[in-house]
């Protein structure tokens, strides 16, 4: 597969001219072909006019029809695995078996968004039936269910080149609630996104639905992705990525005459709390998990665990001893962009600064890109007091927070900021005394990890992967992972006193569908 | 019950002190006793910590002791329910029995929304099961469900002083979804908010629930609900009134470092699609259902039908002209306040120099904040390009649109904005054709009714009021009635390989609370 560097508006190509910008390859530190041309206000307003003209369509696709194209793009994707994994590898600097394996998970979301999709219990169909003779008034019929919101924007990703860009979990599961999707493809890894992009056009195509049903637009600055944003046409608004950026994102779609929802996955710091018993029991073996939890790819997860809490003991001691002499000898690696890598350097280097903050590993890195593992320890006291310590740092840094006694662990985990994970590790004998602290950090996150580690995400129906501002935007009230993630791209409907053949398939008396439903107060697959 | 004019912060009375007012009898034009005071800023305060102090509590209690609470509040308001009508009466200028059956669907949904949470089964709880031999990495064990946001601030509106005040269905709502609350009281009828203040506050008391459960607060201006809103421990809020001051709320919290959501049900228009057929067979009964709809309560409904579309020919001008003619003959009735009496002037006559627009029914009304049926009809064309045509007027105003066919009817559909409701009036035959119609208002309303009218709202399973912006803030993402109404008050918490006792009693192995829970992609009520 040849890359063009133009955007697809629909199953078009964009054209030439603006800004053009490339690919780099972090490892090799070099600028990467072709060249990649923004696509222009004309080419977006076309994108979106397309998008809102398919919208009524896809809001009638029917759930099996939804699933079919899903599954067609998770073929693809799986058919053209070495050859997308090897760019993926190129652009990001990411190892060739993260890159395969995030391909597999890709195509995987597709196909477990599809079913769900298929299946429509995620409909949430729920039938009241009339009481003609009720009095003083008679009960009407009801019958809701969640419909999609119309067109979706889709922001790539810079750290998840293929499970969080053009086909992953955001353009998936909007796809599988009925909306129309525009990605912006994310700067860093165009030529992935290229790819991938083709493979949902002719995907599109082959499954005969209209040519608004998707579009990749490239963009070597901010305007497009702020003018989607802006465009009344536009419905919702899904985005991984820093705090800042996603923020920015928020704050334009709150601006708009018409407010819409931004689902912005931003900064975690995912505190980890060890207690005594934990490193009693088993304290070899937390250096090692955790250090593999720390430092994989670099560190660039939004799950890496920022933000390790634990009791001064000479046990304590010992463990952080063991695990920074792993660090300090951990090799480098290629950070995603030298943009990426600039921030590392600048706010490890800030951090360091820091009144009552040491650096207690700190490995080499030479390669231009390259990264490797620095971390920092400060008392609790001086945690609680300085704000910029709750920061997350992006990449291979965490920050270490000694406590006198359990009761400062329990005032840095009321201190802390929304996360996406938190975790525990505590021995056998003491896990249960722990419930202040869980309920203190259940407030603070969404998804708590006991004796185990924050990497790692199970894509699933009763996975979280969303939590408390600043490490989403909507409050931790929907996940951008798992199939709880189709929620976020539909409204409810009601309908009143309709006749069946006007009701959709899945609100109608016989229940063609067989889907799950809530059917004066029972649930059932039975007709109503 | 003596009214004292005073806040409850808990179960403390507020202080005299800052800013005053009164209430106003609408009916009489006299201002009434006694005097209300401001809650202070350092009040406020108080109530917000109390409430953040409460949150951990009730985020832990059981939803079965929820569910006594909102019971014992419902028994409270049922057994004052002749004191409660009369004050509000004498507050609102609503009749008896309005108010008095308002004050019977307050506690009826009191105790639906207990009944919800006692049940539980909207949690959502979602359970998949350990695989620890799974290759090429084990499965952990994931549990999750929705959990409380923590406080959340209620704005009580002015047009139901019961069923949207301070008991009403956000406070009810968010008690069931196990939030502590603080109610900003709608100056409008501080006396009734006063007498169902105490009622809940004895209800905390009784319940030993702790005192920051529920505060009410009183403010003569706007700068109390604003700081309200504001306030950092604040994690949600609900409001019911009119679009400019809720989108006021939504802009403030959208402006805050940590946004929080605020559900805000504002301006609808409420489109009503009349179609030949329906004309042919029930003109007569139209004219009824439509008149009574539209001037129950003096039009003071969000569900009020604001505009009425159909296409021009004899039988609808003379359809209209029933209409109007029963419009002009209605006698007039007090509305809510001076202020809304004010706007309704104000609004009604700046429609009637729209150009192109045409006054059909302008009844008499004479007394200080009396209001009686002011109708107007236009051209779709005129009506497509005025915007300010789509306002709502709130009150006993609606604007006829006169369409050349049914292709003009369905412009007017795409062109409109977002409205709780949109109904349909068809005859037999010609029903089944109206599919492109439907599909267009439902991706503009949240209910859509057929042959029927908007007002009167069951609060049910499957009810949704709610619709797109700018009939609410959210999009129609939720709803403020109906049990689905305790969704808006949580946030998702997942627990990966947890023992059982660290686990909520809803999520652990035994299932003792007796949940619908989706284990391993089967909702089942079995442990898991």
């Amino acid at each position: 597969m040849q890359l063009r560097g133009l955007s697809f508006i629909g199953s078009d190509s964009g054209t030439p001219g603006g800004a053009t910008f490339r690919a780099f390859d972090p490892t090799e530190g070099k600028d990467l072909e072709p060249v990649f041309h923004s696509a222009s206000t004309a080419e977006l307003e076309s994108a979106v006019q397309m998008a809102a003209a398919a919208a009524p369509r896809w809001a009638r696709l029917p759930g099996a029809e939804r699933n079919r194209f899903l599954r067609l793009i998770a073929d693809k994707l799986d058919q053209n695995a070495a050859v997308l994994a090897a760019m993926g590898v190129q652009e990001t600097g990411l190892p060739l078996a993260r890159c395969t394996g995030e391909v597999a998970r890709t195509s995987g979301q597709l196909r477990l968004y599809g079913e769900t999709a298929a299946r429509g219990d995620w409909l949430d169909a729920r039938i009241e039936t009339a009481l003609p003779e009720r009095k003083p008034l008679p009960k009407p019929d009801h019958r809701s269910m969640l419909r999609p919101f119309g067109p979706v924007v889709v922001f790539g990703s810079s750290n998840f080149p293929f499970a969080y860009s053009v086909a992953g979990g955001d353009t998936a599961s909007a796809f599988a609630a009925g909306c129309p999707v525009i990605v912006k493809a994310h700067p860093a890894h165009p030529g992935t996104g290229e790819l991938v992009g083709r493979l949902i056009v002719d995907a599109v195509k082959e499954c005969g639905l209209p040519e608004g049903s998707f579009s990749l637009l490239f963009d070597a600055g901010f305007e497009l992705g702020q003018a989607l944003v802006k465009h009344p046409l536009v419905k919702a608004v899904g985005f991984t990525g820093s705090l800042k950026g996603g923020r920015a994102l928020v704050d334009l779609a709150a601006a708009r005459t018409e407010p819409i929802p931004v689902y912005a996955e931003m900064g975690s710091i995912n505190p980890v709390f060890i207690l005594r018993g934990a490193l009693a029991e088993r304290a070899a073996a937390i250096v090692d998990g955790l250090h593999a939890s720390a430092t994989l790819n670099v560190g660039q997860f939004c799950t890496n665990p920022g933000l390790i809490v634990l009791q001064r003991s000479p046990a304590a001691e010992q463990f952080i001893r063991a695990l920074t002499a792993k660090l300090a000898a951990t090799p480098e690696g290629a950070m995603l962009t030298a943009g990426i890598r600039k921030n590392f350097v600048s706010n490890t280097a800030t951090r360091a600064k820091q009144l009552g903050v040491k650096v207690i590993a700190e490995a080499k890195a030479v390669t231009a890109c390259g990264a490797a593992p620095v971390w920092f320890e400060t008392d609790a006291a001086i945690f609680l007091k300085n704000g910029s310590l709750s920061e997350e740092i992006f990449g291979p840094s965490s920050l270490v927070v000694w406590c006198h006694d359990g009761a400062e662990m329990l005032d840095v985990a009321r201190h802390l900021e929304g996360s996406l994970t938190a975790t525990v590790q505590a021995g056998a004998a003491e896990a249960a005394g722990q419930g202040e602290l869980i309920e203190l950090l259940a407030a603070k996150a969404g998804r708590l990890i006991l004796n185990g580690y924050p990497t790692g995400l199970e894509v699933s129906a009763a996975i979280v992967h969303g939590g408390p501002y600043p490490s989403t935007s909507d409050g931790g009230r929907s996940t951008s992972v798992g199939t709880r993630a189709l929620n976020r791209w539909a409204r409810l409907v009601c309908y009143q006193n309709f006749s069946d053949e006007l009701l959709p398939a899945e609100l109608r008396k016989a229940n063609p569908l067989g889907l799950l439903r809530l059917v004066n107060g029972e649930i059932t697959r039975n007709p109503s």
